[in-house]
């Protein structure tokens, strides 16, 4: 123990590189079912996302770290603490992707987090609490709901969900969990109990232009901003876009476009600033170039960080959908696809991540996330924190997605000396 | 031959029921590549279209029609006329489908060709030309461009071209004609000599609603619409739905959605009172919740009898889409899919058409066709003319299209006067 106790001291040391860390990642981002692409994607429950989590077991062993995997298919690797009954550090984030994705979006905070335990346990720390490192399942929408895992972990994915939420082929979480030799009988089963929880925190590439823009190194969450998701469906009347004149349709997609324009609209006016609206899926029917589409369906997403600007941005989209609708004659439905709470971050861990980057005199700044993480889902039982390092260009969920080696080890390097200073780590 | 000469009494009489007719267009209607989506689909060369052509054939065999598929896999029907060098009269329409489609667009046209030839036979008529039924080969857009065949019969379909055209699956004509045992190289065989050619005329079902608020029972054509269609690619950035501010979006789909609102707006505003503009294809790459469209593809139709009127809507769209791009950040591609000039109808076929009418007591209306026809693309170099019947609340390419028999029926005696007229028949 060093003259002036546990935590005055950097636990780990700045700008070492961590080359093992990326051969791993190289080597996960060969579990791809659709390499052609150009991305990668590795969906959750697949083949792929399975030979993908052997190999992220087997560095989590090499690690010293004992494996478990849950009802729900989330990967756990402990390092057990010299007090086991204390409630526990959590870590991790998520290795399934979306289609045609990067390298770098979720595999950054699991892969990161086992080298920041190798890191710790090479320099000699022993943690007072156990510190896991947890490889989420399903955050990324495959089942239109994103963060399958975590979700099933605070208990709010229940069992008859597993039967109501689909792929795009029609698959239910139930079957996909079967076919990965999971029993969704015992999903209930990977519910865990808050009050074992410590934190938890998740390193992630920001996947926004906003560290790059600035310039720093790190960013400490602060707020992560939620999803407010649905689904409008719009009926009008197909008909020949020959025969029928103008003053005689009922186009769908004509109504759908002023939805797409107003959605963009409010989210710009929006008086937080930081609310943000889009539509990333429309699909119109039958889809001929000759025929007034008779049908449309749209997959909004309103976020904020601020969860009455959000919802202020909501209710005027609903508005404005009806009105439109009953002007063009069209019939709406509206379905919630997921409603979010924004999750505060945790003073003790955006504490702990400011002190590290001060050690390592790594530059970094206080922002919220845009992008919605596991964290946000565990925000609602545990105390939480997100450690950010840059996205080249604010690209993600592309397969030019990036983010530098030395950037990457930095992070790594933050969370080292945040899971010791929150796992009351000596050494 | 009645007292008066051969034109100046009906040929047929009005008010008979031709329940053959009905039986073989449910017949037809078994056809179908895809019975669970509700309507019909038969897309020209697949094993079900050709299915349906053997039927075809059969029912033209059985009228006494000497049957023969050209280079195209148009099928013919011939009733030899008593002066075998004069030009002759064609008459037909389509049996192919668009997607899960009605059973009267284009098969009334084919089939209701074939009982007229008939009625007329049993009447003991005699034409002095012959006159031949066409069943042409993919007036639907299968391939986007629809009227494969009678563009091959004008020779407006070149050998490069079946080469270039591709359906959704990236088969091209080529390939299709092949999987068919049709030989592409041999397509300039197709051409037809226009001085050979009388006149066509085309029964089809009006796809619109102006005889059923009008209250009329057949539309005479005067003028043929045509459409301008083209491809739009607007391209973006596909950046994170979360952690992207709304100032730094490139967002594909809000300038589509501009695009579809000026399609509308332009049309809707045209001087000539007669133009439609319609998009009704549009895809939103990559097509996920989370992620802002990056890319998008429109496929845009234009039409209006008044080619001037037309051109001008989509010089307007090009400019608009132009300067919303670039406001933007958008890179905007076009690229013609087809640009058809509008067609006049033959006083010859009008007033044969009139007559008929007014000998079998219908009410009919003079009117333009918004939908292009096979006539349109003959139109080019022989007289043409159409007779329309009514289309219940003006729905086509859809299962709900439906014509009353009875409306059929008498479309199918305006048919058998106007080609016993064209033919210069005796009975």
């Amino acid at each position: 123990m060093s003259p002036t106790g546990p935590h005055s001291a950097p636990l780990t040391s700045a700008a070492q590189p961590h080359p093992r860390l990326h051969t791993a990642l190289a080597h996960l981002a060969t579990f791809n079912s659709d390499p052609a692409a150009g991305g990668i994607t590795r969906e959750v429950y697949t083949p792929e996302y399975a030979a993908g989590m052997e190999f992220v077991s087997e560095l989590m062993r090499e690690a010293g770290l004992e494996v478990r995997v849950d009802a729900a298919g989330n990967l756990f690797g402990r390092w057990e603490g010299s007090d086991s009954a204390a409630p526990v550090v959590l870590t991790g984030s998520h290795f399934d992707t979306t289609l045609n994705a990067g390298a770098y979006d979720g595999v950054v905070g699991v892969l990161g987090a086992i080298e920041a335990v190798r890191l710790l346990r090479q320099g000699g720390v022993r943690p007072r609490r156990s510190i896991e490192v947890i490889g989420f399942a399903g955050e990324e929408p495959r089942f239109v709901a994103g963060c399958i895992g975590s979700r099933a972990m605070t208990g709010e994915l229940t069992r008859a969900m597993l039967d109501e939420l689909v792929d795009r082929d029609g698959v239910t979480v139930a079957q996909a969990l079967r076919a990965a030799g999971l029993d969704p009988d015992r999903i209930g089963e990977a519910r865990i109990d808050p009050v074992a929880v410590h934190a938890f925190v998740e390193l992630h590439v920001e996947q926004g232009g906003v560290l790059e823009a600035g310039g720093e190194k790190i960013g400490v969450v602060t707020w992560i901003a939620a999803p407010h998701e649905f689904r409008l469906r719009l009926r009008g009347v197909a008909t020949h876009a020959g025969a029928t004149p103008m003053r005689l349709r009922h186009d769908a997609l004509a109504g759908a476009a002023e939805i797409v324009l107003a959605v963009e609209a409010l989210a710009q006016d929006s008086p937080s600033g930081t609310t943000v609206g889009t539509v990333g899926v429309i699909r119109a029917l039958p889809g001929a170039i000759n025929v007034v589409p008779g049908e449309v369906e749209l997959e909004v997403d309103i976020r904020d960080s601020d969860g009455a600007a959000r919802e202020a941005v909501v209710d005027g989209l609903l508005r404005a959908a009806e009105e439109l609708c009953a002007r063009r004659g069209l019939q709406l439905s509206v379905q919630t696809i997921a409603r979010d709470e924004p999750a505060p971050c945790s003073e003790l861990v955006i504490g702990a991540a400011e002190t590290a980057c001060a050690e390592l005199g790594l530059s970094y700044r206080r922002m919220i996330s845009g992008a919605y993480h596991d964290a946000m889902v565990l925000g609602a039982q545990v105390p939480i924190g997100m450690v950010f390092v840059p996205s080249a260009g604010g690209i993600s969920h592309h397969p030019d997605e990036y983010t530098a080696p030395a950037e990457i080890d930095a992070g790594v390097d933050v969370l080292a000396g945040v899971l010791a200073r929150l796992a009351e780590a000596t050494g």
